[in-house]
C-alpha cells in the first residue's frame, strides 16, 4: 500500500465513499497483512519507497507463489531474488507480467518503471565466474530505476583490461567491484577513483579461499579509502546500497 | 599511450625514426605507459579537498613525525589515525597547528577548512565503550568537511532510546551505525530508515565475541536492506565513505 | 551407599562375616554405587511423564523402527526427532498410532496426553524459512503438554510486525525465537519483554552466515538479559527447555 | 497508537477538523508510535523491581561514576558488573551505600531489598578456577532477590563429587552448570536432574581450548535435553536468567 | 615380505638353494614395489610386525584392485579402510579370500591369523549413530589380533548404562571411546577407570558440532588424566593404537 | 599475440606490405579482446613469455568455448585448467588440436612448443590420492616446456621409499612437493635437499584436515628452509612457478 | 587415602583397636574433603592407582596452599601442575619435603617412591624451545615411577639427528614426540617405529602456527598409524599417558 | 646401504661368515642405515656455502649464547632470526665479530663472505609498518650472498608508486613482496612481471585482519601466476628461498 493508495483512502472518507468503519478495517491491515508463515509487510514502500523484497531461497515454491499473489493485488513492485526456475513457473501461472532473470537469479513484478537519474551505476567484476553475482546485482538497480556501466572480467592479474575504462567508470556515480579469490580489485579500483565503492566478494575460488572468506577478509581489511562492503555473493544488497546513493538528491 | 601516439610510432617505424626493435620496446610496456604519470596526476587533481591520511599504528615515532613534516611543506590537509600521545608530541614538535583528538586517536594538520554541505551524517552507537570508535568516524567525517549528528548508547536492549530520534536520524542524508557484540543495531536501523547505513563492528565485548567477529558476521548478514559493513573498530573507514556520500553532488 | 550400610559393612568385618579383602572390594567401588541403579530408578521416576526421545539422525531405518517397536510396549510416550518419511513408514507398519509432522521431522506416539497449563508458550520467527526448526520447537512443546503461540515471519527489518503483538506475546509465560542471517530479532525481543527467552540461530542464509554461525554468536554476544541459547536450528532443545519452564509450578 | 485514536483522525479527516496532509504524515509513522514512548513506558512499569545494569569493561572511570551518580538519584537498585577496583572506589566516593564483590568483578547500589522465593539456584563449578565467573552468577541472583546453593569444583574427573550432592541440586528450580575445558559437566548434570539447567562455558584452560571455545561447543551439542547456553564467562546473564526463571510464578 | 620370508631366503642363500644374484634381485625390491602410482611398503611387516593397510578414499576401484593384487601374492596380512562395495568387488574378482564388513567399511585379505593376547579392548560409544566408527574400531582390532568388548549408546544423558558396565570395562586394558556432539564421554570414562583411554570424537551432530570439531576439542581439553585423542571418525586410527597397547608385552 | 607477431607487424608497416591504418586497428585490439563476459588478455605473452591461462571451474560451456575460439585464432598457445569432459568436447568442436588430460583437468591447444631446459623438475606426491593435483602440476610444466620426474606414493608414514630416490631428486632443479592429511613431506623433503621446494597442500583427509587445513598450516610453518606454498589442491599453480624458475637463465 | 591405609583401618576394626564409629567417621570423608573452593578427592588414589593432580593455573596462591596442606596430611604423592614460583614458596612454607621442577613448573609432594619397570620412556622435542613442555611430561613420568630417554633438538629439517638415535628409541616401551610449527615429527616418527606414539602439538611457532593449531591438526591427521594427540603444550597429560601404558603389566 | 654392502653380507651368509641371524638384524635396519650418516654426511657437504640458522624465539638467552658458541668454533656462518638486544649483547660477550641488526632482529656471525650473483632480488612492501619483516628479509639474503633492491611503501592504494618502479623490478631475478591487511599488492606485482614472486603476508592491520590471516589467504588465493607464499611475518623464508633462486646456475 503507497501513499496514493492512502491518500485515496482518506479522500473517500471525506466524501463519505469510503465508511469509516471500513477505513478502519484496511487501515487495521495496512502495516502487513499476515499469511500465516510470512507476514507481508505493506508498510515497506510507504516508510522507504522501495519495492517488497522476497528472499526465496529457503521457502517452499507454494509459499512464494502466495507471496506474489497478494502482492499483485496492490501497486507495488516486487522483486524476488535467489528464485529458481521453478519457482519462477509457479510466479508466472498467477501474474502474466512477472520477469525471470535466469543468471541473475530474479523474478520481477514491476507495476510502474521508476525514473531513473543520469547518474550511472558501473559494476566490475574480476572474472567471467563472477558473473552472476554481478547480473544480480546489476538487475536489481535497474528494476529500481538506475542505468548501468557493466565492466566484466577485469582482474588485476591483467591490470590493463581495467585502466583503460577508468575514465567511463569514474563518470559513474557509484562503483560495485566484485570479486572472489584474493578479492584485490576492490583495492586497486579504490586507488584509482574517488567514488564510493561497494565491494562483494564472491565465493569463486578454491581451497584457501574457503567459500569467499579470502575475499571478503580481504576486502574489509583494504587499505583503500571509500570502501564498503556487504556479504558474500550478496549481489542484491550491493545493487540496492548502490541504487540508494546513485538515486539520492 | 594514446591511440596518437601509437599511431605516431607506427609512422616513426616507417620512416625510420624509429627501429623497429625501440618500437618493439615501446610496445611491449604499451597497457601500463597508460596507467603511469599523467592519469595519476590528473587522479590527483581530482581529488584535491581531499587530505592525505595516514595510518600511525606499526610506525615509529619517527616515521610519523617525519611524514608529517614532509607533508606540512604542502597546502595539504594531513590526518593520522590510530595515533597515540607520543605521536602527537613529536608532530607537534615541528607543526604548531596540529591538533590531537585523544578518545578518537586522530592528530590533524589543517590548512584550508572545507565547506559542509547543509546535510549531515548521523553516527549512532549501541554503548557507550563504542565511543572511541564512533569518535574516530565522526573526527574524520568533520576534517573531511561534514556536519555530524552524534546518537550514543541507543543500543537494542532499550529500542525506545533510538525510536525517540528517528525523525531526526532520517533527516541525515548517511547514517554511520556502530555496535559491538551482537551488532543488532545495524539491521534495526536499516529497517526504519530508507537511506544507506554504513554498519561498523566493534571489538566491544568478551566471548563468543572473539574480537568483533560476532558484530561483524551480524552485520554482513544483516537482513535489512542498504547496509554495508567495513572492519572492525574502522571508524576512519566509516567516516571517510559516509563523508563521500554526503558530499555527493 | 549410604552411611548405614557402610556402618554395617564395618560391623561384619569386626565379627568377620566379611573378609579384610572383601570389604576393601565393596570400598572401592564405594562412591559410585551411590550413582547406580535405586538412585537412577528414583530419578525415572521424577522424570515420569516427560517421553523418551530419539534422535533418528544418523540411524538406519531399521534401528529407529526396532527402538519404536521395544518402547511402544511400555506406557511411555517416544518422540523421534530429525525423522524422515521413510523411518515414519518403517515406524508406522509396527504402530498404527504413529503420527508425523513433516515440517517439524517428528515422529510421536503417544500413549497418554499431558494435560497442559494455562500459561502459553510464544515462538517467534525472523523469516518464513525458520519455518521447520519453529515447527519443531512447536510440536515438541505441544507434544510436551503446552499450548503455543505462533508468530512467524517477524524478522527486525520490518520491527512493526513484531510491535502489535507484542502484548500477546507478553502474556505468555517463555518465549523461543528463532532466527537466521544476523539473528537480531533475539536481542530486540529480549529488549521488549521481561521473560525468559531462549534463542535458536537458524543456519538459515549464505555467505558470512557461515551455516548459522553469525546468527549463534549474535545471540551468545546479545546485549539483552534473559537471552540463553541453544544449538543452530534446534528447535527441539528449545521445545524442550521451554516446557520445562512453562510447566514449572 | 490505538485504534481508538486512528478511528478519531479518521472522523476528523471526515469533519475537516485534519486536513488530508497532516493525517498522512502522522499514518506514514504510525507503527513507531506505537513503540514509542507510551508502550514503552507500560513495559519499564512491568519490569520494575529489576535493577539498572551497567557493563562497566569497555568504560571510562569517570563514565562509571557519572552513570551511577544519575541513577542514585532514583530509587532503583544498581548494579555494575565487570568492574574494578577503581570504578568502585570512584562510585564508592558519591555514594557511600555501594558494595564491592572482588571475586565477582560487581558493584551492587541497592536501594530496596527484593524478597526471595523458597525455591533455590544451585549454582555447580567443574574446578576453582571457574570461581570468578560462578561469584559473579551468584552474587547477581542474590542481588535480584534469590537463594543460592554453590557446589564448587565438581567436575566430571572425580564425579561422585557430584553425586552426593545431587539430593540437594534436585530440591532447587534452577540450576547453572558452570565449566572450562571440555565442559562435560552441563551434559551430566542435565542427564541426571530434571531441572532447567544454564551453562556457562568459562574461559580456563589451554591450547585447544581456545579461549572457552571447547566448552561452549560443547554445551551447545549437549547430548542432554533441558540445557541452555550463555555467552563464555557470563556469570553475570546466567544469573539473571537463572532469577528470571526462579521468580517465576 | 615378513620375517620368516626374509630368513628363508637367507638359508637359500646359505645352502646354494638360491644364487647370489637372485637374492640381490629380490632384496633389490624388498622395501617396495613401484607400481607407478603407488609405492607398496614391503618392509613395513618386517620393520613394524604390522599388516600393511591401505586408506580406500580418494583412490580409483582400479587402484585399490591393483594394489591388493600385488600385495596378495605374499604372506602379509593386507587390511583397506574406508573401502566401498565396488571396491570390495574388485578385490573379490582377483582374491577369493577377501571378506567385506560393510558398517566398518574395511575390506580384509588375512593370510594368517595372528594369536589374541587374553586382555581385552573396551569400546564404548555414546549414540547408536556412532556404530560406523566403532565398527571400523571394533574389526581393525579383531584383525589385528585382540578380543574386543563392545559396549554402544551409554552416552552421559543416560549415564547409569555406563555405570553399570563398569567392572566389566575396567577388566579391560585399554578403552576407546567413541562420541560425537558434546563428546562428555570421554571425561566421565577417563575419571571411572585407570586404563588408557583413546577418544575418537565422531562427527555425530549438527550446528556447533561442525563435522566434529566440538567433540573434538573436548575431548583434546578432557579434564580427565590418561585421555589421548586421535583425528575426527578415526576407527582405524584409534583400534591400530589400542591393538598396539594390549598385545604389549 | 607474441613477439613475433607484433615484431612482423612493424616490419610490415615499414616495407609498406600493412598500411598504418590497418596496423593501428590491429594494436588497438592488441591489450584485450571483449567478449562482453571475458576480457582477454592479448598482451600477456608478450608481457610475461607465457601463455594465456583459463579457470574453466565455474564458467559455462558456452564461455569456455568462446574464449578458445577467439584464441585459436592467434598463434598463442591456450591452456585450460579445471576443466571437465563436456568443457572439452565443446573446445574440440572448433579447434581438433585440442587435447585433453582427464586427470589433470587440463584442455591444451599448442601451437607451438616450448624447448625444455636440461634441468628437469622432480614432482613427489605423499600417497596415490594426490595424483589430480600432481598431474595438474606435471601436466602444466610439460606444456610450459618442461621435463618432469614424477615420483608419487613416497608419504613419510615409510620414509625409505622417498629416500632410495634421493640422488635422482637432488639432480632436479626445483621440487614440488604434494600432499594432503598433515603435509610433513614438504618438511622432510626440505630438510633433505638443497633446491627450492614449492609446497602444494591437498584436501586428501577427513576430520581434522578439514579440507586441506591441516596440510596447508603445516607446510606455511615447516621448519625447513626454502619452503614456499601454493593454495590448497593448485597443482598449476605449483607447476607454473617451478617453470619460471627451472627456465631460468 | 590409598589401599593401605584402609586396609589398615579395616584390621583395626577388626582387632578393636578403632571403633566401628571412628571408623565411619574416616569413612564418610573419604570420597572427598570439601574445602569450600574445591573438592579433593580423596578416592582417587584408591580408584585409579595415581596421586592427586591440581591444575594451579587459574588458582590463587592461597589456595593452590590450602590444597596442598590438606593433602599433606594424608600418604598420598600430590602433583601440582602449572605453578610458578611463587605458589611453591607458599607451599613450601607449609611442607619443607616439597620439590619445585622450574623448567616443567611442577610442585611435588611425595610421600613414598613408586618402583619404576625396566622399561622407559622415549621424550623427543623436535626444537630446543619445546623443552617446557617435554621437561613437564618427563618430569610427571618420572614422579609417577618411570625412567626416561630425552631426545631434545631431532626435528625433521635435520631428519639424521633422529635417525642415529633410532635403536635406542625403538628399545622404549612408549613414546612422546613433542613437536610445534609443521608438527611432522610424529608422522616420522611413528612410520619408524612399532610403538604407541603419543604426539604433543606445542605452541613454539608464529603466524600461520596460530598457538599450537597447525602442529595440533598435523599430529590428528598424521599418516602414521599408532599416534593419537594430546592438547597443545599438554606435556602433563602425555607424561601421565605414557605412564600408564609403560607400567602396564 | 649399497648393493654392494647387501651382496657383501649375502656372501658373507653363504660362506658362514655372517651367521642368519645377524644378517637378520642387519637386513631389518636396511633402508634406514641408508638414511644415516654417510647419506647425511654427502648432504651437508653438499650444502656448504649456507651457514647454520638458529631460531631464537622460545630459546633462553642462555640457551642463544651457548649455540653461538659451539658454532663459532667452526668455519661456518651463523644467523640468529627473532633475536633481541638481551641475546645479542650475550652472543657478542663471547664473539666480538657478531653483528646485530635491530629491525630485522638478526645477529649474524660471518665468517666468510659469500659472492654475489649480479643478479638482484627486489624486495616490495605495502607499507611502512612491513618494514621489520622486509629488513628480515633483505638481511638475510643479504648475509646469504644477494644484492637487494629494497623497494618500500608501495601499496596498491596508490598503484603509481609501484609502476614508476617497474623496469627496475623487471630486471631482478626473483621478487619479494610483503604486504599486510588486502594483501593484494602480491597479486597485483603478479600480474605485471614474469619473475618468480614470494609473497610474504604481514600482521600488519587490525580486526578483520586477524594477526595475518586476511593478507595469508589473499596471497594464497591469488590469481596472478607465480606467486607463492611463505608464513606470516616469515621475512627469513623469503629471503632465504629468494637466495636459492637468485644463486641458482
Amino acid at each position: 500500500m503507497n501513499v496514493n493508495e492512502v491518500e485515496k483512502l482518506l479522500k473517500d472518507v471525506k466524501t463519505g465513499e469510503t465508511s469509516i468503519e471500513d477505513a478502519l478495517e484496511v487501515l487495521k491491515n495496512f502495516p502487513y497483512t499476515d499469511l500465516g508463515f510470512a507476514r507481508i509487510d505493506n508498510h515497506r514502500e510507504m516508510r522507504t519507497g522501495y519495492p517488497e523484497i522476497i528472499y526465496c531461497a529457503g521457502k517452499t515454491i507454494e509459499q512464494v507463489r502466495e507471496i506474489f499473489r497478494v502482492m499483485s493485488e496492490k501497486e507495488n513492485n516486487v522483486i524476488g531474488t535467489r528464485a529458481n526456475q521453478e519457482m519462477y513457473d509457479a510466479v508466472k501461472s498467477i501474474s502474466k507480467n512477472a520477469v525471470y532473470y535466469p543468471v541473475a537469479r530474479i523474478i520481477s513484478l514491476q507495476k510502474k518503471k521508476a525514473s531513473a537519474p543520469d547518474s550511472r551505476i558501473a559494476i566490475i567484476t574480476a572474472g567471467t565466474s563472477d558473473m552472476p553475482v554481478a547480473e544480480e546485482a546489476a538487475i536489481t538497480a535497474e528494476l529500481l530505476g538506475n542505468n548501468v556501466l557493466r565492466i566484466y572480467d577485469a582482474g588485476v592479474a591483467g591490470i590493463h583490461r581495467l585502466v583503460d575504462k577508468l575514465p567511463e567508470i569514474k563518470s559513474c556515480r557509484v562503483i560495485i567491484v566484485i570479486a572472489g579469490m584474493e578479492g584485490a580489485l576492490a583495492s586497486v579500483v579504490g586507488g584509482l577513483v574517488d567514488k564510493p565503492v561497494i565491494a562483494v566478494p564472491t565465493s569463486v575460488g578454491y581451497g584457501a579461499n574457503f567459500g569467499g572468506i579470502s575475499a571478503l577478509l580481504a576486502m574489509l581489511t583494504s587499505c583503500s579509502t571509500g570502501v564498503t562492503v556487504v556479504n558474500i555473493d550478496n549481489g542484491f544488497g550491493a545493487g540496492f546500497a548502490a541504487s540508494m546513493i546513485n538515486k539520492m538528491k
